[in-house]
């Protein structure tokens, strides 16, 4: 027999800006994409068209809007909470909501109070989970790129018949930081963000690396042992591949200055570092393939 | 205590392109982007950055390269299945390897036998996963752009404070099919592909329509009954929103002809269906968030 | 002094859908992104903030689906002109409309009438302008993406100290084509675009060729051939290489059948083929850089 | 008869990384974007497909990394001014050469000398020409995205049959910035380029604006001002709508704090800002449309 199976909906990508200008010679901006997901009792639907337990994608949207009004926006995980909070507690047929958010940093420019550039460094994310009774935060970044020019060497690999690179005590190691991490309490979500993006910005810097692999260990248990309300972290690292260029064919000695920075194919370096006594992470939900 | 949890490496998104010259009157070619994970016992590389298990992603590529030449490039599954289960079985480190493709399709143009046209149609996708022992195949499809200017209501649905959405008996129903099936058994692949799109386009287009969730629903169904060989169906559809313009404040009547569509924020539906009977789906996986 | 040039605004990227139900039992679909760009007596609004002179860009999104709903959309070419002469002739500042246009191809599906797949092959396109007295119009396509796995040759070339390629006389030909023509006159819009797209894709797939500028020329000088309405074709054509792979350092054999697909760097082949009595080009406008 | 009119060729989208080790405790790393285009008298491989005056773009990419090893890359102006005139004086058959040119901003991390983080902020870009004798150097910059959350108003327009849009006195004014600036003369490129940054933002910042036209006059005029080697500035300026939310159907009231930012369609203002002594521009060439 063919049935139903897991399944959800919601509104994606609802762009809210929001302006406190509670201060009115300093305003503050946050700039956010945030998605929902609903699941629950929702069969009829899509068995038989039957809609009545479906809270419309256009009431979700504009519910982030009015909440938006009402609480404000203060810390996005907090945001997401409020909102996934919301929709299990007011829809009899919601048994479990998902708010994903990414927030775009801007900076303040000039002296006015008012004018702000975007910054244009890595997204900031999170994802809020709750099931009715308990709840769930995932937070994290992505493309924050990075590279050393100095400190990263790729020797000692396998071999085998199809294998032609050259083992190197110098390379440049570059990457799109894609991290996630999920807590296993309540933290001070602003000052937890800050802190994982320092130690894993101070993690790739320092770690004299033999392999991608290993730079990613090291930034995910730099996390760890900084931010003891998280449990577990999931990193995805693009090898953001810089080829020295061969200049022997037109008689040039390039002295690993000059390098091709290649779009396709990369490596890909994906990788979970945890606590040992890691509460499960049961409803929690990581974005991306991995 | 702080540990590595799952991980896995490779390279992505290798561009391959096979040209067929067997019959050097009638070429045929085949475009596809490969990219293989790989997994098993990689401690050492992140912990201390040995890397004698550690085949390069370099080599990785290249044998991508070197088995399109030796064996061509028959059905995408197919040669999925031949890569995952050449890495696992030759490299003593590895006992998972997933390997993703995706397939751009390309038709004949004039008379000349070698020359082509690319599509443009969906993206024809597959994942082969092999653990030593088992194997999985989930293809699929994504960004096939269909919609449905008659035949489709909404209304009747669930309504609290934030609820504005006026019903209707008409709308337009758009999405861009992204749809994924696990095969139960080994199949006719390109066959089955060539089956399972005309069924998901032919449930779209003939399914009276009270809900995109009605409609995810009909089409997983028909795949299902369609193709024996296929155990479970997901499916992620963006509500593709075409606004009807209100033309009334410069007194005009839009007779549901003239649409805004829209970009962000969109519905985003998403559904399994499945057979009751489905064999457990293992460690086959799933490309994409769904 | 400083002072203001040349200058222009209006709404860019409206999305507009238009559905044709006059026949009941088969609908068609026009699936549009119109831009606007007025320009005229505007110092006022640059130099004081007074926008006496300044018809909203809100409103030039409105006069688009209006004039959607008012008129139809049966050629973009017709729609564009219809609406660059509204504005140029109801706004007195306003002395030059540009109207640029993409059209997006949906084919039909199954046999129901209302049933639409997009067909993601090229993207048509069309610039109209309008000075008060004269019209031009220059319609086009780009990414109409073409490959030819024979009958490419690429040698003879100059030599200098950087110069390393190989010489070849077999390679693989792929570009993605951006073509853009002006009429010397009205036409049949949609049968030109057609037959323009024919020979375009014939005469890429006829032509020996011994290099992309020479297939780039064949292809201009069959459209001014084939149409002889348009006075002036302009193709700009990334080389979209594809690379034999060198398998020799595993011991096997390319026999030109496995390429990699490259995205950059790309050669860019852009050229110009006219009729000699050509009218000239006055205001017409060409879209992108070239 | 039809004939060959402008044509010009070369290597697009080269990507080059370049460390400058010289500071063996300090690195630094510069990282661009290099399109090289030809022109000059290349009838033959047009009409014939004789190749014997063609350059390959192949050798042009290896130029630019050959350059870039011996003679390093300070500024992108000096770096493109150096490859313009190499390709002309080198070959006989060009006669123009123009080089454009991005950078992509990269600072520096930890205090290791050797790591780094991209910016993301804004691309910078020039374009030099060398036509054998004169040259011309156009700089820039692209994707610099702004806001004002206070002093900008939008009334007293012009007002159609179609005009719906409310006046107001407080909006949200938000666009990223493209700006390109012609230069009359040789400048301290990377001074220059600082400066003009700084005083499109204070501009942007400290203009009380009544039409982003207005904003966009000030912003060159203030370029021109504090920039004596730039005769000319061209703008163009996305209006990102930024709508305030109406959230009077579920009762609450939205106090100019909660907005939907919008993704198309964008009001697109372009304008230039010039000396009216500023010498002719020659064969100065513009990036993108306008």
């Amino acid at each position: 027999m063919i049935v139903l199976g897991g399944n959800q909906y919601g509104k994606a990508e609802i762009r809210l800006v929001r302006v406190d200008r509670s201060d009115s010679g300093s305003h503050t901006v946050r700039d956010l994409s945030v998605s929902v997901a609903l699941s629950g009792a929702l069969e009829a639907t899509h068995l038989t068209g039957d809609n009545s337990a479906v809270l419309t994608t256009d009431a979700q949207k504009n519910t982030v809007y009015a909440f938006a009004a009402e609480y404000g926006v203060a810390e996005i995980e907090e945001f997401g909470l409020l909102l996934a909070r919301h929709f299990v507690s007011s829809q009899p047929a919601i048994s479990m909501a998902r708010v994903s958010l990414e927030e775009y940093e801007w900076e303040r420019i000039a002296d006015t109070g008012h004018s702000f550039a975007r910054s244009g460094r890595e997204v900031r994310t999170s994802i809020a989970t709750f099931d009715g009774e308990q709840s769930w935060v995932v937070s994290g970044l992505r493309d924050l790129v990075v590279l050393n020019s100095a400190g990263s060497e790729f020797w000692g690999f396998a071999r085998d018949r199809y294998t032609t690179l050259a083992q190197t005590n110098d390379r440049i190691l570059a990457t799109a930081v894609n991290a996630q991490w999920r807590y296993a309490e309540p933290a001070a979500w602003d000052a937890s963000y800050r802190t994982a993006r320092d130690l894993l910005l101070t993690a790739f810097a320092q770690t004299h690396s033999y392999s991608l692999q290993q730079t990613l260990y090291a930034m995910g248990k730099r996390v760890l042992e900084g931010l003891p309300s998280v449990a577990e972290i999931r990193l995805s690292l693009p090898n953001k591949h810089h080829f020295e260029v061969d200049m022997s064919p037109y008689g040039l000695e390039n002295k690993r200055e000059v390098f091709y920075a290649a779009d396709r194919p990369y490596g890909l370096i994906e990788g979970t570092i945890l606590r040992d006594d890691a509460p499960p992470a049961g409803s929690a939900v990581w974005g991306g393939a991995w």
